[in-house]
């Protein structure tokens, strides 16, 4: 077998682990946690769903392949919880070094496309990573929200640290932020985010 | 709201319940079952960085959101393994009952324009249909590869059988088949498929 395609397929195994990453985000009907690889993939339908919505027109297979493969740093970086500050702070990091070792796996044209996508996302400044970056939140808010607050619950969530996170969305879709406002204020009433 | 995004937001909750449909297939490392949402996850990321072996050029933005969908309708229909043969007898039938129920969620633009792509992709007369095939079959057959032919150890599966499964990768790609024909010999030789 050519040396590309070994390559190739040592990264396509590689990422398997991914589904062994569990994120802070309980599945619909008070399901168990979820993992890297579905959320991404919830995202990536999610992008194709609702790209009507999106602020500026994005070319949406750049949106769903940076969705599918965000989080691939995460195998060996971990999932950091989203107001988790002490881990935040060495996100970069742990996520660069990850980076480089998991799509080193890869032929050397495929790696640096992989890591501009991933560093495109990761600076969200174009519409694709906006978008994407708005799927991000949006999908664990609304698995979230079938839950009745459940994760926020769990974690002493402030809403003013989950309005802080969902400024992105709003850069990547005013539609679907009004959703998100509408879904936080219910849960302020609740009781499910702490008001501050 | 609008009604247009409600429906599009309660078809994005209600497809969450792809992730507790189970396969056949263990993860890498002799891990437990994957699932649907997993498997599809995985497949799209595989037909974007092999897509250079498609027997045809593809638009891979739709292979991607063919892969990403195709196994949705088992949220109703259950997944039926490639080697239930009582099972792939009514398939059909309960798939295509689950496809008008869980498509029905959504605005009728999209519902028809998701049923027209789970339907491409089951004809497999398309250039994408026929490569998002081959990764439906590339990808379980690399994770069991890689726990040494396990899953068709436990299901006493026979060469023939899976040769007769991967009909459909050679229709999608000549290079990837080859791949496939590798590492099933090396199987029959180890004893992890029945030769007949």
């Amino acid at each position: 077998m050519e040396e590309r395609l070994q390559k190739q397929l040592a990264f396509a195994l590689e990422i398997d682990k991914e589904k062994n990453i569990f994120r802070q985000t309980h599945l619909t009907h008070h399901g168990r946690r979820e993992n890297d690889a579905e959320h991404a993939w919830h995202m990536a339908i999610m992008a194709y769903i609702l790209q009507e919505y999106a602020n500026e027109p994005v070319d949406i297979g750049k949106v769903m392949i940076m969705s599918l493969i965000h989080d691939i740093v995460e195998i060996d970086a971990g999932d950091t919880y989203a107001y988790d500050q002490a881990g935040i702070a060495t996100q970069k990091a742990r996520e660069d070094a990850a980076k480089e070792r998991i799509y080193s796996l890869l032929p050397d044209d495929q790696k640096n496309e992989m890591i501009a996508l991933f560093d495109e996302f990761e600076a969200n400044e174009t519409a694709e990573a906006r978008f994407a970056h708005a799927m991000d939140n949006l999908q664990p808010l609304l698995l979230n929200n079938s839950n009745d607050g459940g994760d926020w619950k769990e974690h002493h969530v402030h809403a003013s640290q989950v309005y802080g996170r969902q400024v992105k969305t709003k850069m990547g879709s005013e539609t679907l932020y009004a959703v998100v406002d509408d879904i936080l204020q219910e849960n302020i009433k609740k009781g499910n985010l702490i008001k501050d």
